[in-house]
């Protein structure tokens, strides 16, 4: 099928003069999820993953993909003539330098990229005399003939129950940082900011409740927010009041700046694409480029947020229960006929989520792995993939869900029936990594590459490891990856603060065979006992499998934070669930 | 005293037709330890310390020091007019604008700055309209009429029963690197790096068995080496052989570059002056700026120096066991008249070092302090501040030696008498941190900020911790502190790898009751059971304090390391002691 429509982008490239094209997986915003309307990677080579890119350069074509989507690219770009590479910048340049001659040109859509993102290619590119061409328009968008409609643009005011402070007050808390930079406006290049500053969520994206969106706040604290006309609904525009101007066309936010005399303008170059900074330039404004400051304000969580958080998590908790209850008369149940697999697994659990009040959405696509599909560490289970389960291995299931309140995002690993005693100990192992980051107390300032190992200590000692970070930062209603918070190997920098939610996921893969992980979500406080230091506290209640704990490796403290979590997990959700499910809560949450 | 010389400093500026001056510890080679010619700043103001810049700015003049030297710069400077600010560039750049005025100019010695070190501040200059003016000499050289000579020069071959590895191989495997940057040069722009390339030592600086020396070296791994010419002995000369060239001025070694027709030099910004940027720019090189080659390679010691590093620590710690076991009987000796105190256990410890075979020097000043005096983390004991010892309290010494085979560097606290339970608490922690540490087992690209926490849980635990690096590298018959390995709060980006040599020693400060730092050298190396996993190996051998330890607070696993490391300091150190520390030495590594 898609050997066509590369054939119809290469006429499309050369009717536009270009000698190739970058094909990213990210929209205008630099989303991690994208609109129907903005996958154009997908509809051009096939590939559904969340990070990629396809590159063309005269008679050839590539698709860049990651480590973990390297078995799910070759599925699905079948015999297409696209060579498949690994996803970093290096191997990008090198590629296209070893496919274009000098005077040739690549171009890009200037609306898809950042200046950072696409420094590192060009200055490769001007090494090979190859030059590098912004479009005015998208040659896909041209041939795309069955493209589907963008978001319909439906935006709603998020009420101060659950946001805790009014957008009024918190323009007026980021405009006094405009200040400091000198900046007569700051430029907010995408939905979440826009949905943090200004209270507002919608339902334009996948997993991710933000209206599309981008805006400028100015000096005193007044704003122009650019949405779809549809979107901007009465109640909307009265939530909004006087102080905010809608604006239904970047142009339009373009004149509001011009109108308020803005000459100097902060900006974010990570966030902000090619296409905004040429028309910003086009202006003549000076631009500050510097971390945008909103995202470190939204992700330091007031207590309104905190308190919708653990209410989230109680209804959460006791949805994902309920699946666990059920899971094993499920697979019982579908044995004979193998007809409860993964995909099953994934929609019983939506199923038991829907009913819990406020659920929206998941918060990402469920990561429901049976058995060695488990291994696979960011696997996505399709019709095609999905195993049948039966009463015995290990199953790692990998999900949230979005709650007006809060948006979750747990992993639990169970045994479906007998296992190893190998995998009794790494279970229990990433269990003590996971005990050793939630009982951890640190000093202020303390950043998540300093505190990662501890989560990994436990492994290290058997000479195991996990290949990924074990925390990632979590929005409010907002995205379940968010910055700049995170606990990992990599430097971020980014002191922990209070506030701060992030997960704590160590996890360990035995390809083949089976994928453990144990995931709560946790939140950051100031130690009530020891001024100067912070701890976590837990957000996510459901028990921890203990068939595959082996209690001869827990330490006494170890023992007794997880036979407390346990009380508390039992306390909490055994009045929100059904009678079928407080039996096993009861069992499932005994003392060890 | 030294207001004369600010005064006369003042009257050369004017003559120099400059508005103010900066007067840098280092000296032209960026060296932590600096020959006495060297001292320009302790000249010019009286303050010795380690670390720290004066600045003269039209009528005023300020010492800028750290935290660890506000006391003693304090006594040091009396009733001079200089204030006394903190070291950091921030309040550095903001003095010299509140003090110098637009159209003014800032002279500085070319030799004694580099240009990323001087970045910041000549950004802030430049904002207010200051110049900032390279001098053609040091004012202060003009006015310091007893300067000491410069060191007389003294260059050995450091033979390969040390080294390992002979300077021709290490020229050859360094010089293939240049390959990588299309240089056909490498500036050596320190005494460290020549030492380590030409396998040459000499004892031009304090505690650094250094012979002031910088060099170029071209592709096919010959060199041209600056030294003095009476340091370049006949032996040194057939030491180095043909490949290596001599030149006796600097004016020499850029002449040697311009014969070998070097175009591309490749240099480290961070150790190379001013002043040699500007003879390179002024030969029309081009200038490859990047991080020096050697440094990366001098930190992996290979088994010889491994050895090496073994024997010196064996005969440093007998040394050290001496020094302990004679402690309470001198101390007692010394009660009635106050004459045994911080500074008669330095020379106690000197003597027993001296001892030693091959022992030439103090790896640095050591830090001997008693009581009160044991919580300033960088301590250095003078005659002014040194506390007479009673058999009470607790009393911590930080010290090392340099050996031809070694490098040592080595703290232990100990109790002279009663102390409180607090003291045996916090050095539990102390000690629960160290082994933390010691025993860790990590995975390849591991860096030392991932795994610094480890040292500092058990005082996280309580809500304490300590205010500097848990570990720095350590040289072979070099530097006490080398790089690029590091074990601390702030990110490296560099991994810990096979043959490093680095301390740990986390410690505990308790202002104006005592100080706690266990210390000792360890090195990595790789797991014989886990492929892709490293270890650690303890290097320094002495006893930890016993009578400190509470045994309920440590962990059997915990217990044992302390058991096992001291049977292994008793078996090698007893028949290496005199017969009063054999029996010392039994008790105090006795099973705990």
């Amino acid at each position: 099928m898609s050997r066509e429509r590369l054939e119809a982008l290469r006429e499309e490239l050369k009717r536009q003069g270009v000698n190739g094209f970058l094909v990213p997986r990210g929209d205008e915003y630099q989303n991690e999820y994208v609109p129907p309307s903005e996958e154009r990677l997908a509809w051009l080579t096939g590939f559904t993953g969340s990070a990629g890119l396809a590159a063309m350069a005269n008679d050839h074509a590539a698709l860049f993909v990651d480590g973990r989507y390297t078995i799910q690219a070759q599925q699905e770009i079948g015999d297409q003539p696209l060579e498949q590479q690994d996803l970093n910048p290096s191997a990008i340049a090198g590629w296209l330098c070893d496919n274009l001659k000098a005077g040739d040109t690549l171009g890009f859509d200037p609306r898809l990229h950042t200046e950072p993102g696409l420094a590192p290619l060009k200055k490769r590119l001007a090494e090979r005399e190859i030059g590098l061409q912004p479009l005015e328009s998208n040659p896909i968008d041209a041939i795309w003939s069955d493209r589907p409609a963008p978001p319909s643009g439906h935006a709603l005011p998020h009420p101060e129950t659950f946001t805790g402070e009014t957008s009024d007050a918190k323009r007026r808390r980021i405009a006094d940082r405009l200040e400091d930079k000198r900046a007569d406006a700051l430029w907010l290049a995408n939905p979440e900011v826009c949905a943090w500053l200004f209270n507002i969520r919608g339902s334009d994206i996948p997993h991710l409740p933000v209206a599309l969106s981008c805006a400028i706040l100015y000096r005193d604290g007044s704003a122009t927010l650019y949405m779809a006309e549809a979107a901007a609904s009465s109640a909307l525009r009265e939530h909004l009041g006087s102080g905010v101007e809608l604006a239904h066309d970047k142009t339009g936010l373009f004149d509001a700046a011009r109108r308020q005399h803005v000459a100097r303008i902060w900006l974010d170059p990570l966030l902000t694409n090619c296409w905004t900074l040429q028309q910003l330039r086009a202006m003549d404004l000076e631009l500050i480029m510097d971390r945008d400051p909103i995202t470190g304000a939204k992700a330091l969580k007031n207590p309104v947020e905190l308190a919708g958080s653990r209410a989230a998590h109680e209804r959460d908790g006791a949805a994902l229960c309920e699946f666990l209850a059920a899971l094993p008369d499920a697979v019982d149940n579908g044995v004979a006929d193998s007809s409860f697999g993964e995909l099953e697994a994934v929609a019983l659990l939506r199923a038991k989520r829907e009913q819990r009040e406020g659920f929206t959405d998941d918060s990402f696509d469920s990561i429901s792995g049976y058995g060695p599909n488990g291994a696979i560490v960011h696997y996505r289970v399709s019709p095609e993939s999905s195993l049948p389960m039966k009463a015995e291995g290990i199953y790692l299931i990998d999900s949230g869900g979005q709650y007006p309140d809060g948006t979750t995002d747990v992993t639990r690993t169970v045994a479906l029936g007998e296992f190893s005693e190998q995998a009794r100990d790494h279970f229990t192992r990433v269990l003590k990594g996971h005990i050793a980051l939630a009982t951890l107390r640190f000093p202020t300032g303390t950043c998540g590459e300093q505190v990662d190992a501890f989560a990994r200590k436990a492994l290290w000692d058997a000479g195991l490891d996990y290949a990924h970070g074990t925390g990632h930062g979590v929005g409010s209603f907002l995205s379940v990856h968010e910055g700049p918070q995170r606990i990992g190997k990599v430097s971020t920098g980014v002191a922990l603060e209070p506030g701060m939610i992030l997960s704590n996921e160590p996890g360990f893969y035995l390809t083949g065979q089976y994928g453990i992980r144990i995931e709560n979500l946790i939140f950051v406080k100031e130690s009530d006992q020891y001024p100067g230091f912070l701890e976590f506290e837990e957000l996510t209640l459901a028990p921890i499998e203990r068939k595959l704990i082996d209690k001869l490796l827990l330490t006494p403290m170890e023992l007794e934070w997880l036979n407390n979590y346990h009380q508390r997990v039992r306390d909490t959700l055994m009045p929100l669930v059904d009678e079928k499910t407080q039996a096993w809560l009861q069992q499932a949450t005994e003392k060890l």
